[in-house]
């Protein structure tokens, strides 16, 4: 323990910092990288107040497991295993830390994955991982375990990651706070009051489930409003777009102007640790600002529209169209753009749809489950009409993405689509 | 005007655009790259939240005059020229797209100047200029004399540019939100109200007087607590350090492994338009990086030091002891440091010092005006006992700035003059 | 037209007053008699901050009417009939100007209604009735009709009252924000600029339905946790008792010691207006008080639990479970309590259950119209799968009411009951 | 200690109960009582949302004691008691339990004092009394002290009683939050974590000055804004009036037509603690408005007057201008006004004008004390110049009070008076 260090934070007002090794890994030059990683990728484009990092999210969603893990021991709950509190704490800090810049569309286009990063940069050569060995040797390990969710103890892995988690809690808050949207708020001071340990399992009190119904229902308006947003989506298809093509050029053995080495070896397939640490959206902008001045007008095209925010239109369509679907690809062509690089159908219901389910084999999550007087355990949509209501919920738009121009150039092919389109 | 347009903004929960000019003004791409240079420079190392844009807070000045001008409209005010309100807003939208990455450091080591750079984009070969020579062939001149006030109505300016400005308005209430702290808040509408038009300049009601105070003491605070708070100006003169290095090596011919153009012409001191669109905040960093890695070892470490947040610490010194820093310099070199480039003292009132002064003569911002029952014009702090109080105050600590290791490293030097510094 | 008048408020922060005839209106006895009336009646005694009056409401639905009405001004709305603006006004200022002291508890008990009291006051020999009449001979008629719904005009009555009126939003907003919870949070400004007038309706544009939804589901939230709180049901259920025994006692001839005229001509049947205007919430704690000293032990018992919050405990049970109440009627009897005033099975979906609901046709409230880019209404649970939802729940546990000591004295019939309650 | 209980508080979201000694204090009538005085007196006439009682303010003092102290027992520091815990909570809870309705009038007209009722009511025959001696034989004695500041420990009663009390923190935030001004508000939080015991005083660590500058400016701007807001004043003066009129009436002999006991005995100087409990504002405006039917047509119209909230007017006047005073006096006589009940001179300065003063010798209040590095005390004002400002101004506007029909009736003496007092 250390003398108390704090933190002005604009959602929690204050982060408190109570242990010498959370108060080091948090200066480690691996966590202070996640300061130039957005915690929205795209969502500034949308809201332009969401320039948030995945630094506060993380000092975040350490204050609020903080906060649990305190009021498990003020209440001395014998379910509570006392001796995880500082794992604890590390894995809730470090959950993200192996987050990539704009993750949604680098991880799509090149396989890479943040929590297998998360590990890399927890068990490798790192700052990361001194810290860690300091504890003990094998406290690096659990650490990543418990982010793998391969640790023991399912209490301790839940708390970091379930569908009432510290990080679902904090980035709810969070960007809400920071787009300025007021969807996201919920009582977060009376959910860390009602849950507790019981029986290897984080539950919570009967009592507060109308405190977890309003989160559950502030996360679907969240998950609508802010972060399936048809502008986000069409920033993030347009950055897959830029990064499809910069990939395929340079397997074509395009020459670029500029190719620092973390890109290389992300072309290639080989990133390192070190390359690693140095791709941040800091790299990325001035990447997509060199391309943007590239000879290829493809490749400068798409470059230019992102950084100056000249995104793709939008339209709802019916799924799988494939009529409509061709004679956007015909006058675009005839247009002049390259239908595969200018044009994409987009389906949220494709996303990982973040909506609690109790029920669903694949979620990993943990659910939610109340426990009553009488020590019974229920799930909670068993008992709550409106979460019932929300998780059997299918909804979302399709909608197409396409070049704003292609209707003002207004070739004969457009002008009939677009007929079609909006005089119906 | 256009169909009304809007953005959800966290301090005014909305943004209306009703212009066309001023939609099309958001749209280029001059505007659109005050996204990536950040509202409070290196502020977001001591408060994590501070990652907020220029281009928020240009939307935000660019509201508040919207409203002003509104109540000015609502109420017909006789001395309120209507012909002027596109001026006025697109002024305000625009008064600091000349801002360039850290511009503190960067002013102070290169000479460039913000609001000259305004004036280029305005009237230069740009999307800017374009859209503002749409609206008649001068207005892109009338546009740059409202910045650089030099415009003949002094209304005009004053809305823009006056100790009571939108500019000011917004980013307290602004920087207040971001950082989290609370220092920041006032009552804009109350202030909105008692502003009006009169005789060639924007006055206040007197019966405003207390929203006015309580604006100023926001202003003073957020002065003290968040502008000028040691952590950040730490992190600045580490910046202006590391630009200082740079520079020298350059000038003695040093080759630098990576340098882009826009960094080569800012050492050049030949910065072209073309040149300063590309130096964002985020090429800024991006050098950051590769400096980092170079083999100049002060420049790699002072790089380092910044992108990792490994700050200087500081300490309180008497004005000017003359003795002590000499102590200081030897301590240094007997530890190895350049002490050209590890120490720095540091003197707030050396800053433009922004608590609200009526009578100095260097100031060019119209000082508070209140307007009685009786149509008399009394300067506030003649009528207000704690505005006379705040402007009064003459305060701020000297602080010495040098690396952590000094003492960890323990020379005796270092060992006596820490004795000195803190035993006493 | 008269000088702008302001109001502080908490919710809306400034309440604007433009018009002569509604300062004139707030400045009646009447309308400052809603200062005496608390907005949530018992529902003090569960949120110690719901101390809020009618007053503040009254001048918050004022409030919201007239920014919805000036928006349908500046947008030249064709459909709205611009000479019906004061009469709006007037309207939702005066719309509960006939709410007595605690209306739920007394309405039931004795037959009043607050609606007939509202038209009474306007049409009546009142200071309201005078400033109405100065606009013109039938002003005060059609205020009236506004609030009683017989308005010729159907689109002045739904801005007043229908499922998304001004009343309701002032009061999700108001309670939430003087009872502490955060569910009654909802984006006013956004749901202000989505409605519009169209062919005699107040619908809302289709892009407005999130926001719409989160109203809704704000309502449901508020309606479960503050409005049917069974702390509170239990207050009301206890001054309902209270009512019930004094109304039996004066039937009986009992001597009260104090009798104001209010209270006998409540009893007789035959309130006056000026009755009426003396009726507020003070008088009835006066009487409570006084009532708490009388010599029936049973009306002084009840009036002293209600004043010293000695409320009723509550036990969720089987609908209808006949042997239950039975039991807790033998039970009682044992204790020594009068079962008729000392127990009550409560079932808030006999409230009225104000959850949004489309179809009922008993519901004299206009649906919520979305207004879609082809003039097409379509009532809104059709489009919104979550408002769906909501509006097919029943809920709402049956609860049981009786005094605390029932089981603390412990009767072999309380034990037995009590054992039956709670270990199985 | 007791399973936590928990209050909704709109200040400090929650309040936590934990004893069972406070949560018994909590039931007793005489604290349920509190729920029927408001903490602002008249101030609801002049901020609609000031309706909060003292019940809901004497929660959040004992709220606020008990963070401070739950903050020195984490701390483990050694200056602190740890036995005097229970205490402090109960005096902070009950320091304002014998306030009477509108205290300040009440008191100023009859010569009570609130504080002395206050231990009445501790070491009486009443349910707090019973509820304190169930602690310990001499514990309500203790508590009494405290409140009376005899306690032989200082640290005590500063933590409830001085310049830096959880009472006045917890005033500012609440009548911020009710009334809806903004200035009010300031980093609790942070202040919470800077307070410490040492050598027998509560101090401030020198890092929170600027916290502590920031409360002095809230507490300063509230005084001003709010506390002696002409409007409230005007009530105030009005039911002064009213009071001293009642009282006349009263020793003449006037047969009252309602005469409750516990108004006989306040004008009879001979309170009982059972009258006193009866002594609530629900009786005192049921007083008021049969006064406001009294045949005497002084009574009856000021009564009246403050009821339907038709307050004096005021003009600002020179310091003690007397011959002015005689033109009024003369003027009102002329119009047929009594001049001793309808005109007043007000000098808030004569109030107990609570700004920071560290010197004065008549303050009973711990200044406040900053504690630095070297373990040295400074009082702030000597280390603030923003303290040292706000505290050495003397301001205050002296105003004339009278009714509004003054200047409408018109009489020859008004008129001239009228001319002097604005044509100025």
């Amino acid at each position: 323990m250390i003398e108390e260090k704090v933190f002005k934070d604009p959602v929690h007002k204050y982060i408190y910092v109570q242990d010498r090794t959370v108060w080091d890994l948090i200066n480690t030059k691996e966590f202070q990288r996640l300061r130039r990683i957005r915690q929205l990728g795209t969502s500034f484009l949308t809201f332009h107040g969401a320039e948030h990092s995945r630094f506060s999210h993380s000092l975040g969603v350490y204050e609020i497991t903080r906060k649990i893990i305190s009021q498990f021991e003020r209440n001395s709950y014998a379910d509570w295993p006392e001796e995880e509190r500082l794992l604890c704490l590390c894995a809730a800090l470090l959950h993200d830390v192996g987050h990539g810049p704009f993750s949604h569309s680098i991880e799509k286009v090149f396989g890479t994955n943040h929590e297998n990063w998360s590990c890399r940069i927890i068990l490798g050569d790192t700052e990361v991982n001194q810290v860690l060995s300091r504890v003990s040797p094998t406290f690096a390990h659990d650490v990543a375990g418990v982010i793998c969710k391969t640790y023991r103890k399912e209490i301790v892995t839940s708390l970091v990651s379930s569908q009432l988690d510290a990080d679902r809690m904090d980035y709810l808050l969070r960007d809400a706070y920071f787009t300025g949207v007021n969807y996201g708020t919920f009582d977060l001071e009376r959910i860390l009051r009602v849950v507790r340990p019981y029986k290897g399992k984080i539950v919570v009190k009967e009592s507060g489930m109308h405190a977890v119904e309003d989160y559950l229902m502030s996360r679907y308006q969240m998950y609508w409003q802010v972060y399936f947003h048809p502008v986000t989506r069409s920033a993030e298809i347009l950055l897959g777009k830029v990064l499809e093509c910069a990939k395929a050029l340079f397997e074509d053995g395009y020459p670029f102007t500029f190719m620092p080495e973390p890109i290389l070896h992300l072309f290639q397939g080989k990133l390192s640790l070190q390359d690693y640490f140095l791709l941040d959206e800091s790299l990325m902008q001035t990447v997509l600002m060199y391309w943007s001045l590239e000879k290829d007008p493809v490749l400068a095209d798409l470059s230019g529209r992102f950084l100056h925010r000249r995104l793709f239109k939008f339209s709802a369509v019916e799924e799988w169209d494939k009529e409509l679907l061709t004679e956007f690809r015909d006058a675009l062509e005839e247009a002049g753009f390259d239908a595969d690089y200018y044009l994409e159908l987009d389906f949220p219901s494709d996303q990982s749809y973040d909506v609690y389910r109790p029920d669903t084999g694949k979620e990993d999550k943990q659910p939610i489950l109340l426990l009553d007087g009488q020590d019974k355990l229920t799930e909670i949509s068993a008992r709550s009409e409106i979460v019932k209501s929300i998780s059997g919920i299918h909804m979302g738009q399709h909608r197409i993405y396409y070049p704003a121009e292609l209707f003002e150039r207004g070739g004969g092919k457009a002008v009939a689509l677009q007929r079609k389109l909006f005089d119906a």
